[in-house]
This record gives C-alpha cells, structure tokens and sequence, in this order.
C-alpha cells in the first residue's frame, strides 16, 4: 500500500528565544524539518506534505529545497494537531493509501521504525503509534496496552490513574493510518479541553469507540527527541552525530576521536578514509575511499578524490573538487575549483573560482585575485605548471602547461605553455643601511617617548 | 546589614607541582583568585580584602588588576586559617557588619548560595557555615546537627565517631559571622594540634559554647569544588564551562556541540548568536546579538557587532571592534583594529594597529606592516576602499575612500581618496625558458646525486 | 631470568574493514604493534620476536622501525596462536628464560603489569596467564582458580558449566612461561576442535596434567582491549589518550581541557607547560618547561624550548626545533628548520628548510621558497635581522645578521649583515582613477548581464 507523509511544521517555539521559525534551526547542517523530509523521502512516500504556519514563506523555501516536489499548506491559526493535519484534508483526504504524521521538530526517527509501523498495519491494526519507554516521565500521554498487546488507550498525565501513571510507555505523537479513517476520525475530535485545542491523539478513543484495533509500535527514547529549547537542539546534534559517527566506524573510517568529527546529513564517507580530530563537515560533502582528512579541517559542498590528503587546517567551500592524490595543506582555502590530480597547494593559499592542472605546484602564498570589487573572474593554472612563493594570479588569466612563475610576481597577462614569466622588481642592497636606519628609528622613538612625558 | 568579604590566598599549592602560585593558575581565562574576586563584588561586598602569602607580590597584583579597590593584608608565616584571618583586625576588627570568608583557590562559590547564608544571618543564626554533600567524605569535617537543624559542631574525621563518620555533610570552610564577633572568636582560637595551626573552623565549637545558635546552608559539591592539583583545576575548568554553556544554552545561543565551546569568566554572547564547535573565548569578548561565530576560532578582548560573520579559523586579538554585518573570514588575524560596519577581510590577512572603513573589502594575503622594528604605525583604510590581494601597506599609511590598490603593491605613501595606487613590476614572459629551466634543474641535480654517491 | 618476547602480529583483521593489515592501523600515532613492542623494549626484554602474516613486509618493516634489532618470523598460513608461537622455535627455543607472549592488536598491557606477572614466576608458578575481570563476558575463556589460588583451568565458554560461566575471570591470551617448557608444551597442542587451530591456550591444562603450578595476574579490562574493529581502535584510542593525560597532569602539565589534547606514543611534556585546548601532538615531539602550546595547534617531530609559545593555529612540521622563547604565531608553518632563541614568526608565514638567527623577527607573510620545482634549497636568516611582511626568501639565500628586508621584498641573491635589501617597484598614484575604473567595470557587467537576459 501506498503511504502520504504529512509533517507538522507550523509551531512558533518560543522556548528556544529566537527569531528563526522552530524548524529551521539547523541539525547536522540541515533544517530540522528537512530530517523529517528526508526519513519521507526514503520511505519512497508517494506524497509529501508539509504544514506551515509561524515563519510561513521561510519554511515553505526550506521544504522546497530539501524536496523538489513536497507539497505545502499553511495553518494560519495554531489550533492543535489535529487541526493542523486537517489542514491537508484536500489534498490527501480521497489519498487511497496510509498518512504518516510526522513532526518538522523530531528529527530523528529511523526508517527501521517507520517499517515496523507499515508492518503492524499490515498484521490488520488500524491505527498505528509510535511510543518510547523512558525513566522520566515528563508531561508526556501513557499508552495503555489491551488484554491482547494491542493499543487501548492514551492517556494524558494529568488525567492519568496512579496505576496508569506507573506506566513508562509513552506517547510520540507520531502515527499511521489510513488517510481516509484518519481524515474520518479527525472530523468527529472536538476542542473541549483546557487550551480549547483539537488535538491528533483524540482519535485514537475514536477509532476505539468503533471497535478498531490500534497498535503500538516502540523505539528507543532517542529517536522520539523533539527540539524545544537550545539545550534540546544540542542534545539531538549529540544524537544525531554520535549516529553518524556509529555508521562511519561501522563502513571502515578511521577517525581518532570519533566525538570530535562533525558530520551533516548528507556527508558521504568511503572506506579507509583516515579522519583526524576536529573535522567539520557541512552539508554537501563527498570524500571518496582512501583519502585523508587531516585536523582542523573545515569542508562544505566539496568532492574529495582517492588518495587525496586535505589540511591540518585546510577550507574546501562549495565547488571545490579536489582530484586523486591531490594535496591542500595548511592554511589553504580552496572556493568553486577543480583541482587535478596530483596538484599540489601545500600552503597558505586561496584558489578561488579556478582550475588547476595535474601535477601542478602552487607555492605557499599563492593567490587566485579573482574579485575586481565587481565581478568574478576565472583562472587557468596549466598541467604541471609551477607557480612560485607568494604570487598572485589576477584573473581573468591563465598559466600556461609547463610554465614557471617566479615567486612574487603579479600575473596580469596569460603565461604561455612552458613559458617562464616574471613581474618583479630587481633586488637592490644597501651596505650598512639597515644598521644606520634602526639608529634612526629609535632615536626618533626616543625623542617621541621624551617629548610624551 | 552590609558585608565584608576577606578572601585566604596565601597558600603554595605544592601539589600543583608548579613554580606559579596557586590562586594564580587560569580558569575560564582569569586567575582563580579573581573567581572569589567577582562574587565578592557581584553581591555588593562593602569591603574586600585579599590575604597573600606565598608569591605574595604577584598574587597582589592580580588582586589588584581584578578590583581596583581591594584592600590587602599579608600573612607572612602561614599558621592557619584563623591566623589568616586575623592579619585583617586592624582593617576589619571594627566593621559594624557581617564578614563572609572565601577561599582563592575556590572558585565556583554562587551568589544564590551567598544570600541563602545571609538569610540565615538575618533569621537569627549568629554563626552560618556553608556545607555540601558527597559520596566520598575524602578528610572533609562533618557538620553535626542539632536537633533544631542548626550547626551543633564541626568534627574533624579524624576524631569523628562511627555514627558521626557516616554523616554525608561536610564543612567547605566558607562561613559568615558578624566581623566583631568573628575577630572576638578567633582571638580564643588555640593551636594545640597535630600540625601547631589555629583553625577557623574551631571558632564553631566557641559559638556554641556561648550558646551562640549556628545555621548550616548547603549547596552542591561541585561549587565548593577546590583546587589542590592540575586534575582539580582541570575538573574545575569543566565545572565552570559546563555552567557557562548551560547560561548561553537558556538565553538563546545556538551551539553544535557546546562541549567544544570555552568561555572565559567576563564573556558575553547575545541572542540568537551561532556558534559553530571548536570556538575559544578568552577574556574581555563580547558578540552581540545575531553574529556568527564559526569554527576554529579564536578571540581575545574582542568585540563583534550585529550580524558580522567571524571564521573559521579566524583570531580576533584585543582591541578587535568588528561592525555590523562585517566579515572576517579564515586564516585572519585582527589585533588593536576598528573594522566598520560591512567591510570585508575574507582571507589570509594580517590587520594590525588599523582602521577599516564601511564596506571597504581588502583582498586575500593583505598585510598591514604596522612594526618597523622600532614603533608600532597605524593603517588607515577608507570607506569603500578596495585592497588587491597580495597587497602590502606599510604604516603609517592611509589608502583613501573609494581608492583602489593593485593586487601585489607595497603601499608606502598614502593613496587619496578614489586614487588608483599601483606599485609592481611588469609582467615578462619569457617563451619556452620554464621548460629549459627545470631541465637544467634537473641535470644539475642529478649531477649532485652522483656526486653524493 | 632473562626474558624473552614474542609479539604475534600475523592477523588479517578482516572486522576493520581495511586494506591495512590491522597492527599497522595507528593508535598515539604509532602504529597499534609498536605499543606492544615498546613494552618489550620498556621491561629490557632480551629478545624480541614479531610473527608476521597478512601483510608480512609491512608489518615487518614498521616493526623495524619500532625496534632495529627486532627479530621477525612468518607464519605462513594461520593455523592459531600455538602454532604462531611455534614459528619462533628455531630461534627461541633454546632461549634459556622466560618468554612472554603478547599479541600486536593489544596495545595497553603496562610495565607494571608485567612485573606482576614476572614475580608470580620468580614464586614458583610455571605459567602465568593473564586475567581481567569484566561485565560482559563477550565469548572469552574463563579463568578457573584451583583450592589454592593459582589457575587450574582455562575453560571456553561454550564448554562452560552454568558455574563456570558464572565467572567473572577472563582469559587476556597473555602468558609467561620458561622458554623451554613452552615449546615442549606446544608440541603436545593438538587441532581438534571445531575450527582446526591450535590454541595456545591449551598449554595450561597440559601443564596441569604434569602437575606444575600455573598462576593468575590479573589487570583492569581496559588493559586488555584487543582491536578488532574501527569501534575497538576508537575505544583503544581514548583509553591510550586518558592514559597520556593522566599523567601529563600528574607530571604539572596545565590543560585547560585534557579532552582535547591529543598525545603521540613518544610526546615528551615539562613541567609547568601550558596547553590550550585542541591541541594534536604526532610522534615525535618534546616541549620543555615552561613553553606555552596555544589552541589550535598540530605538532609533528618538533622540539618546543623553555619559555617559547607556539599557537594559536601553528604548525610544527618534522625538524622544527624552536629556540628558548621564541614564538610562532596563527596561520605559520615550520618545517625543517632551527628557530633560535627570541625570534618571532608571529603570522601568516612559512619557513621551510631554514635557520632563523637570535631575535630575528619575520613580517607577517613571509614566505621561505624552499622549492625549485626539482630541489628543496636552504634560507639562512641571521640573528637580529629583520624581515618586512610579504616578503619572499628564495632559496638558496642568506639575509645577513642585522640586516632589513623591505615588505614585499623577493629576495633572491645574499644580503649582507645589516645592509638594507629592497626589490619592489616605485608606487604610483593615478588620482580618480579607482572611480572611472569601478564605473567602467559596472557598465561592463551591466552590459553582461543585459546580454545574458
């Protein structure tokens, strides 16, 4: 059967005291909702929509980048779960399939639970939920387990028994169902509480009262974590990262400190990679098998070939694609440029908007002037070419194959392949000077510093 | 009633193993003297004095560089706390107030504990004592009760009976008594004992021999935490980072992994900033609401405005004043500089005894020569001023407003406003000569190799 | 009694999911079998055995350059840890002493340890193996101890009765016995089990059966972790390093978090040094007292002076060796070369294959080049001389004693001592120039642009 994911998204948290909508606080270098969009995605769900209300066009931007073909409605008043999932009631009210409701806050539910849910509605429950056992209890609903396992009742805290109140199977809010039940049941919840709400769990006492049988399915307390406050979005990084960190040990990754690498959500790692401590990974990285990722090192939207070594305190920003066995070294920024395989820019440089060819050698200092306070430009840098200490390349220009640039030149104008190019002045020495100058100097400081007082 | 704080930091600290003494050693980027310092000032103390002793000279200073008005009094021979306490007579004897003792080498003392004491000085109690419990009882006195739970006695472990042995309610040593009454107690404090000092705390048992009625006031173990070796300042420095990132955490800073984040003592971050992990905050740093710090960064007496983006690896010096919206990207250093509002220092530059103004952008590898080996010389950098990469300017030396600088000049005389200012040599290419230079490197080199063998 | 080791590193490791063979993969920056074979080294053993398989010339040559006078056997095929042991009979089994059997993928056994065991041999007990005690008894052999104490039998846990398996005595694989008797008792080792090997293990109940007393020395689990997997060498990692920093702060070493300091096998630290947090030691490296190391900072086969401060954000590339007080500053490498004492390479810098004189101070962008494309070449810097920022050095050069190099100097041929060296063109000011020149790149882009529409 198919399945609709519809996730909520529309809360104001204010706990976590920002400007920012909830949802678009950032978990592994990525929105919180787009974890959500993502577990939707590869669940192969055949539609995906997504609830906005507070920060409404922010977070319908967001949810388009992370999916092309989400589809968005807004709740422009916050009157409960169940009002916000009826918000969707035309677009997935006649959906012939299962709706899984998921929240834009709780990040980090696996698919392997989600399977679990499919399968419990596949033995015949009508209603699935998804609940965790916890030590503490929290103001969360108890779920009530029937003579036959099965799921009797939710029970919020303060109505709860002292028996009832023992339980520590709790409620996450998340559940399947079909959407036309769903949609059913939610029409006949009412709002007579104290918060004059229309809330989701309702219809669990509903389907009951039909004589429908509901489910329980349970995960570990860590992947029901839902973000409210700062401290529980540093929490659910920790979770979210010490995953990641799991996965990557378990695919043959080195790393020496595992605690001290920072993944994001799409972080591509291959086997053997050697990853020392201090890593930070934003989104959009691929290091492929056998490269090395040295300390300090900081890489977002770049593509790491085999055998390449990256930093101590390295910087690929987007577009950077570093070929097989290629170096970047220390205090090297590397932005938008290809490079080759076996190129080497051990030190202090910045390449930017560039190409550099294989086996082509940038001396520390180099620099790619690609900014003429307007526009950007392009530079060419040749196989093999050999570009000396401290130059700067102002593009747009292009070092030929095989040149030679003398160290400290400005390059203005293309180098020809093999040509050798030079732009600097000629080196004069001044017998004694040096000594008569600092004499001078500190005669004048000493004039300056009597005169000070 | 007013209060006057006396603060004991004459001790050596030998377990430290170190040549510095004790309360000098750094936590959370200040003395851990001045910890004491700051709470003595934070709840409004009418006096402060300071006891030195061993490195008395130093730890003055400091004493002094914490709060200008501190009075100091030396304790030459160290005979023990009431004799620490007694070098203050003549400056305290007559205070017509209450006197609260701290310890330097205690730094984690709250000011919520403070007025939990004073509120049992004001309910009656004329000795209060601070305790703490803890599973390991260490050496640590017990606090016995009374049966109307006030402070019966302190006994020593050493002397205590099984039952009171297994009392979890130790001493800390801190205490509030009015100064007269302290000063009368202490003169009848006598050293008969094992190690010939006279003890503070035996002024307890003289009280309640006069039937003075004692109080006791708790607080967790982790704020009386003392420090006697480097594994205690260590576990003291993570006490006090824990409670700082926690702060941060509730007044709507975000941080990825805040385990990865060091505040110094007088650090102040705004709301909604962003910080990225592996961040170092030493003294004297304030970032207002809404910048960015971000990762492998350093700052030091530095204060960042509203929306500017520091880092990665990015080292604001004291004196750092970055403006609004401003950038100081990786592998750029900062010091003693104002950069105004929305300029631009994106990459491998050194900032030093300068102004930067509005909007101005200075290219990558950009170096303010401001140290002639003599004098330190100011930069001044105008509005909307474009710096080429590569570029050198050579203090004192002002590039005006608007005015554009070539990548790879030596800027040695000012450039006015909207001037172009160029400084380099021409480009010559010298067709095919790279390709016969590295060939007879080449040869040359394996002639060398030969040679050698 | 003399002692003897054998080391047995002949194990494929096909749970890392690598092409490595798994002692080479490197824990402390050493690779995981040079820790057991500084053990050996560490208790004066005089002879040392390393039996090589998967991957034999590897693990051959890295045990070389652990220990030159190494012996090396092959196991050819693994038929178990007897019949790896048996390797070594030509040349140790005339060995007249003990001989201690350690594997390569356990890393933490101490000298202390050994000693434990070695004295339970001088007391009589013909075999010593041994023992941890854990929680979780994964699969291991269960130490059973006779009437009198010593061990009457190693039983695996599958043959375990219920009371056996109830044990909490496992079995590390370590043994000490006479040379001679090991030998004799492997000869009788037979292969009928399940798996077709022969089990080393199976020595103590053949020692039993003559009668000789076998012993138990028992160590805390973490001594005994063995690597198998990327998890494993993650959890070796962090013991090794808790290790290191334990004793780092025993030894009057200051880390404001010891969590973030990364020590190599061999680091050398002073007393009273200072570490910043995020600080990555390699092999290789001694800090004297009373250095200061900064955050951020990654060393390498460097030797750090009294009084000297490396960091924030340096490098100390193999061959460093930093003078009494001199300091390296953010964003610099050092590579090869003699900083003496007082001397300053404060920002931006690279210095490669160099000396740097007394008091010399190096501008902030000042660039060694080292390299011709083909050779590396020497830069030699005097004492007290002064080097203008952006300044290039290229090799082989030498600026005299006393001598000034003016920013944005290529220097390519000698300055004399205190001469003065200038290689950089005259600026020109072209007045209004920076306006038209920014208006003409504007229209052009507007042109661009309008075009691209």
């Amino acid at each position: 059967m198919e399945t609709a994911v519809i996730i909520l998204a529309a809360g104001q948290g204010s706990r976590m005291q920002s400007d920012l909508p909830k949802v678009l606080h950032r978990l592994g270098d990525a929105p919180l909702l787009a974890h959500a969009q993502r577990l939707a995605l590869s669940i192969d769900a055949a539609r995906r929509v997504v609830v906005t209300g507070h920060g409404g066009d922010a977070v319908a931007a967001a949810a388009h980048d992370a999916d092309a073909d989400v589809e968005l409605v807004e709740q422009a008043e916050q009157k409960g779960t169940a009002h916000a999932v009826d918000q969707a009631r035309d677009l997935l009210g006649g959906f012939d399939g299962d709706l899984l409701v998921l929240y834009g806050d709780t990040p980090l539910i696996t698919e392997a639970t989600v399977a679990a849910m499919q399968s419990r509605r596949a033995d015949g429950d009508a209603v699935v939920v998804l609940g965790f056992e916890a030590d503490d209890p929290g103001g969360y609903g108890r779920l009530i387990r029937g003579a036959d396992g099965g799921l009797d009742a939710i029970i919020e805290a303060k109505d709860a028994t002292p028996d009832q109140r023992a339980v520590r199977l709790f409620n996450s809010g998340v559940l399947l169902a079909p959407a036309k039940l769903l949609f059913d049941l939610i029409s006949e919840v009412g709002n007579e509480n104290a918060s004059g709400e229309y809330y989701l769990t309702d219809i669990v006492a509903l389907a009951r009262a039909r004589d429908l049988p509901c489910g329980i399915v349970t995960c570990p307390e860590a992947e029901t974590l839902g973000v409210n406050s700062r401290a529980d979005l540093a929490r659910a990084e920790a979770a979210f990262q010490a995953r990641a960190r799991a996965e990557a040990l378990e695919n043959g990754v080195t790393m020496t400190d595992p605690d001290t690498v920072y993944f994001a959500l799409d972080t591509v790692i291959g086997r053997d990679v050697v990853l020392e401590p201090n890593i930070q990974f934003l989104s959009g990285v691929t290091v492929e098998s056998g490269a090395t990722i040295r300390a300090f090192s900081h890489l977002e939207g770049a593509h790491v070939s085999d055998g390449a070594v990256i930093g101590p305190f390295a910087r690929l920003r987007p577009g950077a694609e570093i070929g097989g066995g290629a170096k970047v070294g220390n205090f090297v920024e590397v932005k938008n440029a290809e490079v080759a395989q076996g190129a080497k820019l051990n030190h202090l440089s910045y390449v930017g908007d560039a190409s550099v060819g294989e086996e082509a050698n940038l001396g520390a200092g180099t620099i790619t002037c690609n900014y003429d306070g307007v526009s950007k430009h392009r530079t060419e840098i040749g196989d093999r070419a050999f570009v000396g200490s401290n130059s700067s390349l102002v593009a747009p220009v292009r070092v030929g194959a095989g040149a030679l640039v003398a160290s400290g030149s400005v390059i203005t104008t293309d180098v020809p392949d093999e040509a050798l190019s030079l732009a600097r002045a000629r080196q004069v020495n001044k017998p004694g000077l040096a000594t008569r100058l600092f004499q001078k100097l500190r005669a004048d400081k000493a004039r300056r510093d009597a005169g000070e007082t």
